[in-house]
C-alpha cells in the first residue's frame, strides 16, 4: 500500500449532486508521474557529491530524502477504504461524500493582519491538499527527494500510507469577517454567532476560530499528517487554536453504509440527511446564491459542538430509560414504536401511538421528537460527529463525549431552533454538556486552478 | 462485520514463545452458541407481555435489548485486522503479539482498601477480557438481551464490530504494593519507582497509577469500548487516574509488519526486538522463577513515557539534522552508513565509519547509536509505542507526541540504563519533552479458569 502517485484510480464514485459530480472528474489534475528510483538516485547521486564530507555525515548520508516504496507508482489498492476523494468539485469533499471512520478537525486564529498573506496561505493549502487527498506528500518533490539542507515539504509520517479517502474541507469562522481582512461587508447573513443556549458550559479555548479545517479519512495518520502539514505552512500567519480528534464516526452520509454507533451505545445517523436525498440536499444543505452571499453559493455552514458524555452515569441507567430517551431500541435502533428488528431500523417514528395508559410511547421530551423536522418546520441537518475520548478529567472519569458537527444551509433556521428546543427539554440533557462551540462558513468546491474560498476574496 | 459468537475462528497464529502457545489454543473456551434472533424473540415477548404499558414505553419498546444482527453468529471476515488473539496463554498478549494499530491505555487508582473487592474486580475483569478480546460483549446475556429494567452490562458502542486483534493487558503499579493490599512483601526488586531522569518535566496527573490496562486492536472504537466497560466493571473499586489514546503504533513486533512511523516522520521499530527473537525474549523480555518474585516468570515489566514532540520546531530543521540524529535516511530506514536504499533498512549500523573529514558518520550523541545495545551492555527493549494528539497546547501548536511503551525483564537493566544515556546526551533531546512516566509489573498471562495476577495472590 503505496501512496499512489497517479489519480483517477480507485476514486469514489460520486454520489448525485455531491462534492464530485461527474464534469468535475475531467478536470482532476494528473499528478506528476515519475520513475522514484531513478529520479531518486540521480537526484542522490548529484547531492552526493556536492554535500558529502558534511559534518557528522557520510557521503551515503549526503543524498536527498528517498522513499522509493513510498514513490514506487503502485496503484491504491482498490479497496475503498484506501482510495482517493476527488479534491475539485462544485462542492468541497466531505460534506455528502460518505462519512470516514476517522476525524482530526483543527480551528486557527490568523495571526498576520495582510490580506494578501492570508489569500497566500489558501492558495498554498489548496495545493497541498490536492496533492494529499490524492495519496501524495503535502509538497512538491521538494518534499521528498529535495534538498537535505532545507527542512523537508513533508513531514514524512503519511509515506507509504494511501489517500485513505482523506477529505479536507475548510471553513470562516465570523471573526475572519472583522476589520482585519476587509470582508465585513461579505459575511454572510447566515453565518451568525451562535447564541447561549440554556446549560451551555462553553470553553473559550475549545470555540470559536478565524478559519477550520475538517480532515476526515479512515486511517488516523493520514488526518492528523493533513492537519500537520497544513499548519506547517500557514506557519507564520495562522496559529492552532484547538483540535480534536476522533476516533469513531456517529454518522452515515450515504444509504450505502451502516450506521454507527455513538458512546450511549445507539445507532446515530439513521435518519440523518444522505447524499441520496438530492432534493432535500438543494433545499436544506447547499446554500444558493440568492441566499444573501453569492460567494457562498454551494457552499454550507458547519455548526461544531464539543459535547461531554457523562458516560459513567449513562452506564448505571437502566436499558428503560435509555432507549425512552432516544425513542429507539438500543440494539436494533429501531424506533420504540415498531417492532425490535433489524430491518426496522429506518422505519418512520409513529409519534401519535399511546401506551395502554395513553402516554405518548415516544415521550414528548425524547431526544429524537424533539430533534424531528416534524417539531422544527421540516428543518434538517447533515450531521458528520465522531467520538472522542480526551483522556480523562481528573476526577476518575473518562473525558468522552461525541464532536457534533452538522452541516446545514442556514444555521438561524436549522442548528439554532433545533438545539434551543433541546436545550431546553431533551431528557438527554442531563447525561451532556455542552464544552465548546463554533461556527463555519464552508465555501463551495474549489474549480481546478482556483483556490479554498476564492470566491470571497476576488 | 459482526461481533461473532464463537472463538477459534480467524485466531492470529501464535508465534513462537508468545502469549498464544500452542497448548493454549485448545483451553481457549467455546463461547455460548446462541440462536439469536429465536433467543430475542422469545425474551422480548416474554418481558413485553410482564412489562406492557411501563410509563412511556409501548408495548413493543419493553422488550429486552436484542442485538440480532450483532448475534447473528457471523464469523468474523477472515481478514487479520478482524480476527481474534486468544486471551489465554503463557505470557499476556498484547506484549509480543503483533502491534495492532491503535491503542488506549489506562492507568487507575484502588480506591477501595479492600484486598477481597481487589481481587473481586480482577476476575470479574478476566471474564470480560476473555469475552471481549473474542469479539463478544462485556458482559454475559444480561448485556444483550437482559432486564430492561437493568443497565446493560455491556455499553453497546462496540456491537456490530468484530474482534479486531484486541488484546488486553494488565499491569501493577509499585504503589499497589503499599500496605493496603498487604502485599508489601511481594513487590518484585525490578518493579523499582524510575529515578528522575535530566529534563524530565512529569505531570504527576500523567504519571503512576496501582494499576493500568493497554487495549491495543485494529478499530480504536473496540478498543475504547473495552477500557470503558473494565473502567464500568470496577466502579467503586477503582477510578481512572489518566488516559491515553493512541492513533498510530510506532513499532512491529514482529518482522511480517511493516516498520510504521512516528511523528517525526522516521520509521520506528526497525531494531525492536521482534517475537521471532525467540533467545532473546527469554533473556530480554520475560521474567523468570529466578528473577526475585516468582509469580511474575512469565510476566513483564512495562515503562510508559508519555514524550511531547515539539514538531513544529522539527519541521523547520533540515533534512541532514533530522537524519543525523537518527543515524538513519528519513526515506528508506536504512542507516546513514548503508546506500538509501529499502532492502538496507534492516542492515546493521557501523558505527566505526567515518568520513573523509574523520567524523564518525553516526554521530556520538545520534539516538540510534546511544540506545544501541552495544552501547548498553547488550540492554534491549521490546517498544510497543503510538503516536498521540491530544488537542492543542494553548500556545498555536498541537500537542502531539510519543506515548512510548516498552517491555523488558528488569528495567534497571535495561530502561533505565538506556535512558540515563539518552537523557545525557541525545541530540534529539531538543525535540522532545518527557511529561509523563509510569512502570508496572505485568504478570504472566492467564490459564483458563484463572484471573488477571491470580499467582500474586495465591
Ligand atoms: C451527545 C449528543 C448527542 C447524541 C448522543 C445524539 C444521539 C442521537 C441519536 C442516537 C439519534 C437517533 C438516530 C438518528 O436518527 O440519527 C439522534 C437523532 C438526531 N439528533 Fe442527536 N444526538 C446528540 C446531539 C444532538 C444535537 C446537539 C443535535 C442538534 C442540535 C441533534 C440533532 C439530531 C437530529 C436532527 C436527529 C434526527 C431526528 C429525526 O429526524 O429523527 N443531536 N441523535
Ligand atoms: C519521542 C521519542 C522517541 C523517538 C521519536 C524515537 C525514535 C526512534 C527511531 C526513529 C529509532 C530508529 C528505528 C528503530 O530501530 O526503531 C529508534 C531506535 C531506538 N530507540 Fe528510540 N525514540 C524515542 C524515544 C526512545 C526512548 C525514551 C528510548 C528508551 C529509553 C528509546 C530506545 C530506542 C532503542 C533501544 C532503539 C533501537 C536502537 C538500536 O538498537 O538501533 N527511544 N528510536
Amino acid at each position: 500500500m503505496a501512496r499512489t502517485t497517479e489519480d483517477g484510480t480507485g476514486r469514489i464514485p460520486a454520489p448525485d449532486g455531491t462534492a464530485a459530480p461527474a464534469e468535475a472528474t475531467p478536470e482532476a489534475p494528473a499528478a506528476p508521474q515519475r520513475e522514484p528510483s531513478q529520479r531518486g538516485l540521480s537526484r542522490r547521486r548529484l547531492l552526493g557529491a556536492s554535500a558529502a564530507g558534511l559534518a557528522g555525515l557520510g557521503a551515503a548520508a549526503a543524498g536527498g530524502y528517498v522513499v522509493a516504496d513510498a514513490r514506487s507508482g503502485a496503484r491504491s489498492s482498490g479497496s475503498d477504504a484506501a482510495a482517493a476523494v476527488p479534491f475539485y468539485g462544485v462542492h468541497q469533499a466531505g460534506i455528502v461524500t460518505p462519512a470516514q471512520d476517522r476525524l482530526h478537525f483543527v480551528s486557527f486564529d490568523i495571526t498576520t493582519t495582510s490580506r494578501a498573506d492570508l489569500v497566500d496561505v489558501l492558495r498554498e493549502w489548496t495545493k497541498a491538499a490536492e496533492r494529499m487527498t490524492a495519496g501524495e506528500a503535502a509538497g512538491d518533490t521538494g518534499a521528498v527527494d529535495g534538498p537535505i539542507e532545507a527542512p523537508p515539504e513533508d513531514t514524512g509520517e503519511a509515506l507509504g500510507l494511501p489517500a485513505s479517502q482523506l477529505t479536507l474541507t475548510i471553513g470562516f469562522g465570523p471573526t475572519m469577517f472583522d476589520r482585519r481582512f476587509g470582508l465585513a461587508a461579505r459575511r454572510p447573513p447566515a453565518l451568525v454567532d451562535l447564541p447561549a443556549f440554556p446549560g451551555d458550559a462553553l470553553d473559550p479555548a475549545r470555540s470559536g476560530g478565524d478559519l477550520a479545517i475538517q480532515a476526515c479519512a479512515h486511517d488516523p495518520q493520514v488526518a492528523v499528517h493533513a492537519v500537520r502539514n497544513l499548519a506547517r505552512i500557514g506557519f507564520g500567519a495562522v496559529a492552532v487554536r484547538w483540535s480534536q480528534l476522533g476516533f469513531g464516526r456517529t454518522s452515515s452520509t450515504s444509504r450505502d453504509q451502516a450506521t454507527p454507533r455513538n458512546l450511549f451505545g445507539f445507532k446515530d445517523g439513521t435518519r440523518n440527511l444522505k447524499a441520496e436525498d438530492s432534493a432535500l440536499l438543494e433545499e436544506q444543505l447547499w446554500a444558493a446564491p440568492g441566499d444573501g452571499a453569492p460567494w457562498m453559493a454551494g457552499g454550507s455552514y458547519l455548526v461544531a459542538r464539543r459535547m461531554r458524555m457523562h458516560i459513567e452515569t449513562w452506564d448505571r441507567t437502566p436499558l428503560s430509560e435509555q432507549q425512552a430517551i432516544f425513542g429507539r431500541f438500543k440494539g436494533t435502533g429501531a424506533p420504540t414504536t415498531s417492532v425490535d428488528a433489524d430491518d426496522n431500523e429506518f422505519d418512520d417514528f409513529e409519534f401519535d401511538t399511546v401506551t395502554g395508559a395513553s402516554e405518548p410511547v415516544i415521550a414528548m421530551d425524547a431526544h429524537t421528537r424533539l430533534a424531528h423536522p416534524d417539531q422544527n418546520a421540516g428543518a434538517r441537518l447533515l450531521r458528520r460527529g465522531y467520538n472522542f475520548v480526551d483522556g480523562s478529567d481528573g476526577l476518575g472519569r473518562l473525558d468522552a463525549g461525541l464532536f457534533f458537527l452538522a452541516y446545514q444551509r442556514d444555521p438561524r433556521k436549522q442548528f439554532i431552533p433545533i438545539q434551543r428546543n433541546l436545550a431546553r427539554s431533551d431528557t438527554m440533557n442531563e447525561y451532556v454538556k455542552h464544552v465548546g462551540s463554533a461556527v463555519f462558513a464552508c465555501p463551495p468546491g474549489v474549480r481546478k486552478g482556483g483556490y479554498w474560498g476564492d470566491t470571497l476574496f476576488t
